[in-house]
């Protein structure tokens, strides 16, 4: 359950996971965050916008990013300093979601990582993607 | 269920939500993220981190910020472009977070109003801050 | 509340509970145990699986059988001593799972009851069988 | 997203997964399975029970087996032939279980492994042990 320290840790490195968003999954999260803005939970309100159908939330790519930061890379015992994130296209329910990211520095003498974070869906299209920095755990 | 227009909104307006974290929602959280760092949801590995108990995901407090943006400002129609946060302290179970913005910036030709965002505690420690920017429903 | 006594079994006797195994259930499951083998929760790798789309945990038959144990036969009160399950066909999102247990054995002086657990799919196929035993409450 | 093959496992090999089990867990279980036993759900009669509290259910264990078997060891792409699990002890709700597999025979000929399966409480006492057959995914 250690995670790895900031001298494992190469620019370049990736870690990801996949999970089909459902409709469950949204529900779910609306029902924890209290987001019931109507874009996600009513499929009436939702055919009348310009997505056309219910969407999921956008930190919901947020938590995928969370998970493979918290669990993959660095894993257990890192610090979770910053996050940010631009939505670029909608998520459907249904849509398979990729959150990948990829070590883009490492500044050893703070123990700090930053990560460029990317989520896709399941036609490669990025559906959002920002930064990341955190600490590691100690050696 | 219609939110808010740029014309509706001035620099200054703010908007809140605020919700006692519990078990429920972070084991829900890491139940739909699949995030199971055991910092969050394993005792025994907590009380020997440095926070000394379970915490919740920081992308959570993430999570009321986009409640306050999606229902109450500027609402339904809205579309999220981005957010950026910056985790400053630990969310313990338990924990009363409140999430508010402030409209900072109103650009109204481009249709878009930047957000500061901040996450307090029942002690008003802020536990996240950051930014967000969102395009209002059209007129 | 109370359940059968080993005197009020007789080998032969059987019960059962059937439901239908949606993607809530499966998305809620491996929110629980943390199992998100894609498998369960990736639509673009299940499809390209063994099995061509999602499926069911196989222990969630495990739970079927569980709920007949603990809610019928024998009921409240028993303790729940082991389980084997032996798993033959994939259990896809929809199917509808019927869990069986028949009394095969009585073993009054010790105060146990062996049973003959199966769980068929909406077809009449077994997709998981084995054994359990128990204690009754006592008399 | 691939797990090991056959080749990749050496006996004595092993892999774990621990989460504290809270209420939510077994409150969640419960709502999954309909395995609404009072000695789970409800608190006045577990009191009068035997154990002196709710407690969860045993076929969890077997869960977070199943999460350390299709996502560590084999991991993604292993088929699940089989589990049993005799229950030793209890699981109350704040319990922290580890989830234990070791690779105990590995029979390359017919592509399976067999693993010794334990769960453990926060005091090391075994809660939970069988065995499991599982097909890893072909090389």
């Amino acid at each position: 359950m250690s995670g790895k320290t900031v001298h494992d840790i190469n620019t370049g490195d990736t870690a990801s996971f996949a999970k089909t968003i459902t409709e469950h999954d949204v529900y779910a999260f609306a029902g924890i965050t209290g987001d019931f803005n109507p874009v996600h939970i009513n499929e009436e309100y939702a055919k009348e916008s310009m997505f056309g159908a219910r969407i999921a939330h956008g930190i919901l790519c947020a938590g995928l990013l969370s998970t493979v930061l918290g669990t993959h890379l660095p894993g257990p015992g890192a610090i979770y300093l910053s996050q940010s994130l631009s939505f670029r296209k909608p998520v459907f329910l249904g849509d398979t979601v990729k959150a990948e990211v990829e070590a883009v520095e490492i500044i050893t003498d703070k123990n700090r990582v930053r990560f460029a974070t990317r989520c896709y869906n399941q036609d490669g299209d990025i559906v959002a993607e920002g930064e990341s920095l955190l600490m590691p755990r100690k050696a």
